[in-house]
């Protein structure tokens, strides 16, 4: 499809992605942005949606808005040919539960003059056997439902007559795998729920129990000694078991295995030890990234760089799939935010420059900054 | 397990169940009540939540509730013993995505003082090939959230690229089965939904259609003549297709095949044609039913009648699942709940006279209407 507009094409709907879909001028550029999920989630508020402190829909936005131009298709990049400028994609199809099914059998691709990155990532499991089936995980707004779901489950299979004390008191062992800043969230979020259970739940009384693990020797890693010392006394006081130097050999439907405890049984397994890169990004060759996590590496301007570290022109890359070379930030919601929000300053005005200049059909004619132009 | 509380027994938590089971006098009765999904549907809302005029949660209420005196089993009532006065019940495991699965192999039993049966009915599909896999019903809150995820995978699939226009059109039909007030209301949100989303989906215009087949020769049978004429009118104008004297043969994932017009591509056929008897009042054999419907027939008090009319102590009938004997009244919310209303004040102030009485463990002892005490 031919436009009159120069074509961006926003791959992913996170803090980085959702912002330049709404924010990126609209009577300018014809803007298309793929997702997975149709909604775009307030990450901080996903622990407690997940343990029902409020609904869940409450924690997500409709990327589709009224009177937008925009075009939003619900799918999967998976590949993407940065000579031809198209991105490869597969439908995601919601299906009863909530969950999104890729479907490879209908791939279709999306034509663009300037290229967004910013997929985020995914769920790293290290491929412990059994994670990716029997853990549930907490990045998305379905991810939540299905905690919530899980949790009233058992609550409801523990205040069976068919079910022993003893066997009730495994059922309400929840399991956290991570004790990062979200899995942490989500354990305190927990304890709230459990607290608050006890009065519609009397006959549960002191059944329920959550332990997190973590593979190194103290949670919260990378935070202040102080946070560290009021997340353990927080945790002391509501009877949260902290296993530090824990390694999970393998997940079963009702059970973990650490190497140091053998076989746990459980109700749930939360699974938050942090990401990885999404198969897109993977995908994606000729570019510079990071050693860790892989990240694409751009320039202080969040243009992709190649793997001679020259500048990709008219690809950016931002959020947690991207870095910038030489001035690392971390994988935050502030920081995809921050980028964004420049972003959409410099391509919203870089558009007033190439009316100045005559679009003329070649995306070179309109870009300022690749022909020394006086971009910002 | 012994009581010194008479045991009550309360099968369903529709609108006769739920009253009971939050209205009855906790401090003189032992109450259970069973019931397959944990909270109270307000049905005349469904129709609105499943076209997503409102968080669905606003249409369901918790069962449990904080500080009562009752218990709540998660489970399917599948035979009840009424000479034992025992009922034997399965446990109904909520799974991911909201469906309930009954568990048939860890069976209990529940005994009782006194049983009150009204688990409602359960959707007649008059044994159509394909019904019962395939279509969407609107009994329950998860009923609706089905019905929303699906609306809204299909606009999804619909706005994709490799869905042509043709393709979309087809995917946008939803045929209603039943002519009913549950068919005409969701065929009704429907139209409001997609005038809605016009605006979100601006790309998808004209796309859209609405049918409702009915195997009767008008809709809303029973209603007032200026009523059908209203809707006929009012759906005349929104485009809504009414197919009497329909009948349909069978359904498949994507078309319903009917007599008249043959195969039918659809998007989602939604099916509203009315009630039949659960298995549990089915199989409840010494009582007297009525022919149509097969209700459970009971006096004027609601006490469950044999099937040679006299009365069986101790148990009472209402909802849908149950009629007075020589005083019909159809299967509406509004007798439901002022049936339950009665019980609730015939049970309430019944424990009053057993205080009197003095119970002494037999619940004959404290029963005045057994013995022809001054019973209301």
């Amino acid at each position: 499809m031919n436009s009159v507009w120069p074509r961006i094409l926003i791959v992913g709907a996170g803090w980085a992605g959702f912002i330049l879909s709404q924010q990126l001028d609209d009577s300018k550029y014809d803007i298309t942005i793929i997702a997975p999920h149709q909604t775009f989630a307030y990450t901080p508020l996903l622990a407690s949606a997940a343990t029902g402190l409020f609904f869940s829909r409450l924690a997500e936005e409709p990327i589709r808005r009224a009177h937008r131009r925009m075009t939003y298709y619900r799918a999967l990049a998976t590949a993407a040919d940065l000579d031809q400028k198209s991105v490869t994609c597969i439908p995601s199809i919601l299906q009863p539960g909530g969950r999104d099914i890729p479907d490879a059998n209908h791939p279709f691709t999306v034509d663009y003059d300037i290229l967004i990155i910013a997929p985020g990532c995914v769920n790293q499991t290290f491929n412990t056997p059994g994670a990716t089936e029997h853990c549930f995980f907490l990045k998305t707004v379905p991810d939540a439902e299905a905690i919530k779901a899980k949790l009233l489950s058992l609550l409801e299979v523990a205040s069976l007559p068919t079910t022993s004390p003893e066997r009730a008191k495994e059922l309400l062992h929840i399991a956290v795998v991570g004790g990062g800043p979200t899995g942490v969230e989500l354990s305190a979020e927990l304890t709230d729920l459990f607290s608050e259970m006890s009065k519609t739940y009397p006959h549960l009384a002191g059944l329920p129990s959550i332990t997190i693990h973590d593979v190194a020797p103290e949670i919260l890693g990378v935070f202040h000694q102080k946070l560290k010392a009021h997340a353990l006394r927080s945790f002391r006081k509501h009877g949260v078991e902290v296993k530090t130097n824990s390694h999970i050999e393998k997940i079963e439907e009702d059970a973990l295995y650490t190497k140091e405890d053998g076989r746990i049984p459980v109700g749930m397994v939360a699974w938050a030890t942090g990401n990885r890169q999404c198969d897109f990004v993977e995908s994606l060759h000729g570019l510079s990234k990071a050693t860790r996590l892989g990240r694409i590496l751009t320039d202080q301007r969040l243009r992709a760089l190649k793997e001679d570290q020259s500048v990709l022109e008219n690809v950016y890359a931002l959020g947690d799939a991207a870095d910038i070379f030489g001035n690392g930030l971390p994988t935050t919601a502030e920081v995809a935010v921050q980028k964004a929000e420049y972003l959409v300053n410099t391509l919203n005005r870089r558009i007033g420059q190439v009316k100045q200049l005559g679009w003329l059909g070649d995306p070179e004619a309109w870009d300022g900054q690749g022909h020394g132009g006086g971009q910002v």
